[in-house]
This record gives structure tokens, C-alpha cells and sequence, in this order.
């Protein structure tokens, strides 16, 4: 038997959440500590657990071999990550695909220089679709990737909803266009638009005596939000709002579409559909915690990212057992 | 720019040519030699490659950075790939499940001796299908993974339906079922029987004057083969066969259902529709012996399997280029 994985939490939102109840499942790991820049009081942990300020993450210095970063990838991780980096072997499921290099190199620098192992935007995307889009062009080279996202909720457009003026509460769901979906099923290379593949849905509550038609028209004209897609507005009352708008499902699709040989049509996909978006997240981030941990093992100091791991490495199987039950 | 990959066929049959057409769509490789038992002759390569007699592949020893290895898993491949890695980096699709630990250890046995690297089990099923299961796995592990192939035609089950007497020509066709397809992909943890997941479709030429209630009972109750499925047989005559049936279509699904904190549904997918089986199985060989050159210029010696190699191995892209494009 070997010794459990412990696992530290920094932050306490719903990817945290969603690692406490993943770091259950993993009979190999154990928590030890989770943290947050508000009220420790306020972490529902089980009793073994310490639940303690941000500030004080240092004095747990020696008894977390992997934290999970749980923060936000706008601000928090970009300025917080490369200083955990220097105490901590990491796990962080850091998503803005555009400033990813510029992230990497911080965390790189930071864990290298302090002999730690962290692991750079897991999650599903970046994450598994990453992985399905490298392995799909990897072995059909002559074809095209597609990512479509959906049908769930987007964070981001939530929040851009929820700005717009007498809006009281928003939520907004990324659809995927299904006639484009089966278009690439059925082995095309197109170049859709983004108002092909995705559609937009609002829900508003609008604050009382509020203009309807100038929020409605103030979403839809959003740039770059809003304005590239059919987006539809439906305002509705709250009380449906908080009972039937209150839950944070999402998934979505890689489809490679290609030819072998120049002439025979080859169609791979990687879907999910997922009730709890952050949930599943952190079962990602709590699989790549354990190759953070046999990484540092192994002294393989540094920055990696899904790319640079080997599957075996975050399975809860031995090699032996993996080859003979799953290969 | 890099050395191209130089690479070698042992074998020529529907694999084979594939990789022929494979290794064409790589921009960093080039095809050195085919090799085969037969007449070398009747390869159909470009003037610049060799087609050469199984008997000569050693004085192609120092031409050739990856041999893929295109022979049976029934007899050849157990005979010959500890042979070939005792001279050669290699590349298989060896197949047989059960096998597969015995298989290893006398590739692992034979290339490490000779600081030789081979990958062994690549192709979608093992290969991608084997990485699924796997990966789906590790981030999901209260839930349960089901494996569904087709509709495609099975080599073994079709070979199984020519050994029947009377029967002139045959082939098989594996069948999910659709509806145990759509449980799964609904949440469903169930244990299906082998009937619930496939059908089988078997098309028949009989030989003039054979007894088709005979073939035709033969067949359906064949142990393991069609007895625990529903079968249907269905004659016709040779003309349709051949202009309809002389075709390599296949895939499948891997998919695993369960549950996020014991309570959320997570339903993952990965899934394949190939017009040529063998071509897209040659896909994958191609991209993986790409991995096999990477890793013994690493001097990682010894058999590998999909589990064991990082995916920035067999992409045709730099690291970095796979980070901004594709993470």
C-alpha cells in the first residue's frame, strides 16, 4: 500500500467544491487543508480537514505534496500561481487559451527555479478536448478539428449579461447548431462561421419597470459577446429563474473530419455532456494532481501540460493493471 | 528543418497499404522499403522505394529509423516482432487482448537487449479506444466504461463464417444496438449482456445445391462467435457481393457513464467512423512511429505502449506550435 496523495485546496468557489467531492473518490488521496481569502469558518470540510486563511498557506508547507489552484484564470492565477509555484507542487485548470504561453512560462520559471511540478490548464477545455485535438490531427493529418461547446453554461456570457443595466439576474446558454454538428459528422471540411456552429440563449430577470426592448437589443448588439451568433433573450420572473436556471450543466464536442488514403472519409469525436460543469472539472484536476505527484517523484521539475504526460501517469491503475484491463 | 523519419513496412496486405498512403500525408517522413514473403514484385510503390523479400529486411538495418510492422496477431507477430526489435525500432498493431502482457514482455525482452524502441498495441482498438477507456477513467471514477464497435466488419467473425461448409463467400458486420447505445449515453451503469450491446449481419454466397437452413443454422449457433448475440444471415448472390460488400467500414464507441459527487450525470464519448478500417488503423501507426524515433533518440529503450507515451510524442507539431494552436 502506498502513502495517500495529499491534496491542498486554494480557494473555496465551485471547482473546489467539486475537488473535495472528487478527492473522496480517489481512494489513493487525501485532503489536508483548504483555503480562502474570505472566512475559513465558512468551509464545509469534514472535521479531519483544516479549513484556514490564504495567508497562512505557507505553514502547510511540508504536509501537501499537490495544491489544487481553484482560482480564477482573469486575475488571480496569473498573479497567484507562479507565487504558489515556488512552495507548492501544482494543479490548476487556467483557461484563457490566448495568454496560455505567457502563463506557461511564469509557472515554468517559477516551479523549475524551486525544484516543483505543476501542471498548467487541465480541466476538460483546455484539457481532454486539448488532448483529442492534438491525437485526432496527429493520426489524420489530412482533415479538420471542430470544437463546438455545449449545450451549457458559459461564465463568461453569463457575466456579460448580468452588466447590461436593469438586468437583475442573467444566465446564458451556448447551444450548438445541430445541422452543423451532423454536417461535420458526415465528414465536412468547411469553414463554418461562428453564427454556424454556435447559437446563444438569455434568460433575464429584468429589474422592475425596466426597459425590455433595450436590454433585449442592448445583449443582442454586444461585440464579440454577442453580436456574431443568434442570440435570443427570454426574460422570465425569478422565482423560475432560481429554481429552474440554478444549476451549471455544460459539455461539448471535438469532431476531426478527414479522409484516409485522399478518398475514404474518417470521423473521430470526443464529446461530453455533464450535469455538473465544475464538478467534472475537478475530477480532471484531481486525476493530473497524481501525475504532479509522481512527476516531482520522478524529478521531472517544471511546467507541464496535458501534452507532456503520459496517460499512465494519472491513472489510479498500475501500468500491469491498466495493460491488462484496458489496453 | 529536421531529418525526415525513414521508415520501413514488414508485410503487405490492407495495413500495409495503408501506411503506404499514410506516410505520404506526413510531410517529416519518407517511405524506404516494403518488405513481404511473397513476390516482391507485386508491391506498388514509387520507384524511390524498395520492395524487397522478407529474407533481405537486415541489410536495411542502418536505412530505416522505424520499422512498422503490418503482420498478423495471430502467428506472425508472436514469432516475428521479437525478432524484427532485436534490429529495428518498431510499430505494431498486435490485437489480441488477452495476449497482450505475454506479447509485451517478449517485445520489452528483445528491443531492450538490443537499445531498440518499439510501441506495441497501437491502431484505434488498442490505441485510441485503449487511451479513452483509460483517460475516462481517471477523471471519472465512480461510473462505468462500455466499449461498442461497428457498425463495421469484423476480419475474425467473417473468417469464422467461411469455415462453414457451403459457404462460397461471407463477411460479418457488427452492430451496436441503438437503443443500449442511447441508455448509456444517458447515464445508464447497467451490466448489458452481449446481446443488449451487438448484433451481427452476416451476408452469404452459397456454394450451388448447399443446404441454407443448414449455413444458415451453422452460423447462429457458432459458441462465442454468434451463439450469445442475435445473428441474422442473409444470402445473396456473388454479383452483389462483390460490388457491395468488398469494402473495410468501421468504429465504435467508447463511453463512460457515471456520476460527479455522487450525484451529477457524466456521460464521456469517444467515437470513430471509418470508411477504411485498415487505412485509419495505419493513421495511427504512422503518428506513433513518429513517438518510437523521439523516444529512442531519448534512449528510452524498450516496448511502450499508447499508456507510456507522452502526446507531444507523436505529433507532427512542436510543442510550443501545439500549446498555441491546440491547448
Amino acid at each position: 500500500m502506498h502513502e495517500k496523495i495529499r491534496l491542498g485546496i486554494a480557494g473555496y468557489g465551485n471547482i473546489s467544491k467539486g475537488c473535495i467531492a472528487a478527492i473522496k473518490e480517489n481512494p489513493d488521496m487525501e485532503l489536508v487543508a483548504v483555503f480562502t481569502r474570505r472566512d475559513p469558518d465558512k468551509i464545509k470540510v469534514p472535521e479531519t480537514v483544516a479549513a484556514d486563511k490564504m495567508e497562512n498557506i505557507l505553514e502547510y508547507k511540508d504536509k501537501i505534496d499537490v495544491l489544487l489552484l481553484c482560482l480564477g484564470s482573469a486575475t488571480d492565477l496569473p498573479e497567484m500561481g507562479p507565487q504558489l509555484a515556488k512552495n507548492f507542487c501544482t494543479v490548476d485548470s487556467y483557461d484563457n487559451h490566448g495568454k496560455m504561453p505567457a502563463y506557461l512560462a511564469d509557472m515554468q520559471a517559477a516551479s523549475a527555479a524551486a525544484k516543483k511540478t505543476v501542471v498548467v490548464g487541465t480541466g476538460w477545455d483546455p484539457g481532454l478536448f486539448s488532448l483529442s485535438r492534438l491525437s485526432m490531427e496527429a493520426v489524420l493529418p489530412k482533415g479538420k478539428n471542430y470544437t463546438f461547446w455545449g449545450k451549457g453554461v458559459s461564465q463568461g456570457h453569463s457575466d456579460a449579461v448580468r452588466r447590461v443595466e436593469g438586468v437583475k439576474k442573467g444566465i446564458q446558454y451556448t447551444i450548438p447548431i445541430d445541422r452543423t454538428l451532423e454536417d461535420v459528422r458526415s465528414g465536412a471540411t468547411d469553414n463554418f462561421s461562428k453564427r454556424q456552429m454556435h447559437q446563444r440563449q438569455c434568460f433575464v430577470v429584468a429589474e422592475e419597470g425596466a426597459d425590455l426592448d433595450r436590454i433585449e437589443e442592448e445583449i443582442k448588439n454586444m461585440p464579440d459577446y454577442f453580436e456574431p451568433y443568434n442570440t435570443q433573450v427570454i426574460f422570465i420572473d425569478e422565482e423560475t429563474f432560481d429554481t429552474v436556471h440554478n444549476k451549471m450543466p455544460h459539455g461539448g464536442f471535438v469532431i476531426r473530419s478527414g479522409k484516409t488514403a485522399g478518398k475514404h472519409t474518417a470521423v473521430a469525436e470526443f464529446s461530453l455532456r455533464l450535469q455538473s460543469n465544475p464538478e467534472f472539472t475537478a475530477g480532471v484536476m484531481v486525476a493530473y494532481a497524481r501525475a504532479a505527484k509522481r512527476l516531482h517523484e520522478q524529478k521531472k521539475y517544471g511546467a507541464a501540460t496535458v501534452f507532456d504526460i503520459p496517460p499512465v501517469m494519472f491513472s489510479q491503475k498500475t501500468r500491469e493493471e491498466l495493460i491488462e484491463e484496458l489496453l
